[in-house]
């Protein structure tokens, strides 16, 4: 069996399901999910479907050929197609600290996440021994600020030597420029250890608790040029007490993070995410 | 605008999605919203759909007869349309706990639920004022060992004469009849004071505390005729730790028995459940 | 028997534990709650301690004075002592949302707060019929641009009146001055309905829908000058997806609200609360 | 600066409070965290206390005997004292499944964990690779019916080589004979992938699918005879609805059990934790 799945969106009108669904049956496929959203005041349709195929009768660019002269055309769809048969590529950046990274590690050695990790990228050698016990290869590319443009090069260019789809900041710590986000737009998730918009940039633990808040939270976002603003794909929180000092906070946000970040990257590459004026909507 | 909200289970099919919404683009509805599911144990579909149509469109008794005698035959389905125009009928069963009653009349008073309460009945007079303070009619209708069938005589006899559709059992502490479960199957809403399986029967509280969990819950289920075995529509939990007491048990569970009651009351007003093999499904 | 509540804070030093254990064993007490709590960073100790006396044996100014002439110098200490044989008085400030109001007067005749509720105050008389019902005096002191100073002056009057202790404002919507917010210091419970500091000020359903956000939340926090950044008495929150519209927000917030409201309440009847530094501690 | 930690309890009697806080001040200790509970039902006084020395002031044996000849004889006490100088040595049992012992030994590496690990026993060789990945001993001690007594003894005697003072049952899979439990009694940390006490036994996913529960659990418990029985240190939960299979609830279930193993872990290390009446204390 093979599965693919469709993420549209359009000016919201009558019929759109009635279309595609018959679409689907008529190629023979057998939708096994199907689930829509209108947003209301901006007017959007949005569809997520799933839909399964006997493995000879799928020919999967007719299909996006038709789709593509057809439905896309009559209804004005922005959309994109994804087939099972292919895994996404993706690289982790990381800094110093290590639990987000033994986590997603684990889990991708575990089997939990389909999707492929080239490479490991870090400014600094700290954390290559955990690549190295986990055979992944390690790229060590310091940042300075006189160095920051070659860096960014040197960056870019491993991304596209290893044709990586999308990049995860695993506490990397350092500000992406405009022109990496520009290359990888919605593609780069980072991980803030804050509830956002609470406490946006540098040491929100030592923000929350200078606040006395009762809960701190996590946020996973896609990066935008605009500093902790990205679309939030997922956040968790925890309660803490006036027992709790910030080392305590410290503590307690790495299960968040590795918690929090980890299920984003599962929507990401589960195709469970649209992203739509700066928010996203998760197809659970 | 009227809406109708269509709920239906047959066995899985090829094209059921596509048929069901041609049908209701022919008939001139939008729909607004879709969610199916497939039990592939069982291999069965579910699905329920919302439809706006504009009023004078709409003739009811026609799209049910057109959809009995078409889908329904070609796919076989189990299925239920209701009109957001019908405004269901609840009854209130209520014993000498307050603080459920409170909830739901507040939430009732504030325009919360979309239902009518044509009665609260309790066998002990204790919550009358209550009832009096809310301005709806309040039974009292007193149960003994001997006098059980003449009170269940009574109770379907209200039920009856207010035309009721589904029954509330709001802390009524009292074993429900199979007569009246099987006149009510899977509309009578019962709030049990555990996380069930855990803890069936009486005083769960108690056994919560011996027990040492760190974590207790409430459950709002269907009645059936296996004690607080029916089919599960919501639950709940919180934290607790040994520095509470079985009294503090009581009072932190207070609160989860009215969110976890109030919760399961609005799915089912909002026809968001369907009941299979026991369980629930629950669309959002 | 009698219980007494000592607070109490100084600067962080040895010994204070065991010279307030035997001042209280030596007057006959039987100290059943002690909790203390050092911040590192000021070099401050706070403790909470709870001891019961046989009634016969307490002379609470007694008790008082010793304590004032004795370790209160010695160790410089800020202090206060409740005898749980003294209800407070809270006073209700309202507007014209009734879900909070509704809660706390379900939970007041179910005799859950160990308090008495001399009356509700409002600016509007939307809620006049909710006290009605509930056999609590209701006043009602409309505000407007150009009578508040009147306003104030009129419900301060009242407080003074009704000896009231503390000010609960459930969902008042009106901004207090600072001269009653310095007749009633840390004595102002108020529920914002957003996770702050997230969403500061008006419309924070709005703001939240608009970031996004995939967790909203509720504060309660003493009033000070400056608006909805006082100390922080209890947080909660609940998930919402990119399918609740701004009007679903705002009715899973009403619970949250009321939660996270009676929460802070019933901390601050039990005497549970110290502020400092613009923080709470909260003695579970 | 040197720390100790005494826990104790015993019948419950006036002036103990004052009694330990004087023994500790009079050997120039400073108590920075003390915390106690008085269970009503057993009458039994419990006290959880921590107190820092100057390194050249603390002589540990010396405070040992005089609390034990003083006040361990006067109130009859149930004590322990342990030094923040000593790090227990923990041994990990695991059977096939790999994201408990991941985690595990990610906090480990993080210096997350105040414990050392002097070896990895398994009945099977599938983790043997994780175990060389992150350096430690790992054991392949293999169990079958025939063979259990002499594993059991193979394993009593690596218990006893290493010095051993508290195994973890990282999803071990095997029943623990009463001969061990006995010579590690509250001291073998089990994760049961359930809310305890529904759903004991094998499979419990499978039963939470097929019960419909709406909240799916993980317990941390020390083993006793009794199979899932032994007293509760930890517990969390996380929602799932119709829309889980049970491989979903499994995946799902996985980051509940590491969470809630690693808390209790960390709980046992920190000796926060009193066992009584089969029932855990937590302080913390």
């Amino acid at each position: 069996m093979n599965k693919i799945t469709l993420l549209m969106h359009c000016k919201d009108q009558s019929g759109i399901i009635a279309a595609v669904s018959n679409f689907i049956a008529e190629l023979g496929g057998n939708i096994v999910y199907i689930d829509q959203h209108v947003d209301r005041e901006q007017n959007i349709f949005f569809m997520r479907l799933e839909s399964e195929f006997d493995n000879d009768i799928l020919d999967l660019e007719h299909l996006k050929d038709t789709f593509k002269n057809g439905l896309v055309k009559q209804f004005v769809m922005k959309w994109r197609i994804y087939t099972s048969e292919v895994q996404p590529k993706m690289a982790l950046f990381v800094s110093k600290y290590d639990h987000c990274l033994y986590d997603i590690l684990g889990r991708y050695k575990s089997g939990e996440l389909n999707v492929e990790i080239p490479f490991i990228l870090s400014n600094h050698l700290d954390l290559k021994p955990i690549a190295d016990s986990f055979d992944i290869p390690f790229y060590h590319v310091p940042v300075t600020k006189d160095t920051k443009p070659e860096a960014e090069a040197k960056q870019l260019e491993l991304l596209k030597k290893h044709k990586i789809n999308f990049i995860v900041l695993a506490r990397y710590m350092q500000i992406i420029s405009p022109k990496l986000i520009n290359e990888y737009p919605n593609k780069i998730i980072n991980i803030h250890h804050s509830f956002l918009p609470a406490f946006v940039g540098a040491k929100p633990y030592h923000s929350a608790y200078k606040r006395g808040v009762k809960i701190i939270g996590a946020t996973s976002h896609y990066v935008t040029e605009d500093l902790d603003a990205g679309p939030i794909i997922e956040q968790d929180v925890t309660r803490v007490t006036h027992n709790h000092a910030i080392e305590d906070l410290i503590a307690k946000g790495r299960d968040l993070e590795k918690i929090v970040l980890a299920t984003a990257i599962k929507h990401h590459i589960n195709r469970k995410v649209m992203v739509y004026n700066n928010k996203t909507l998760i197809f659970y």
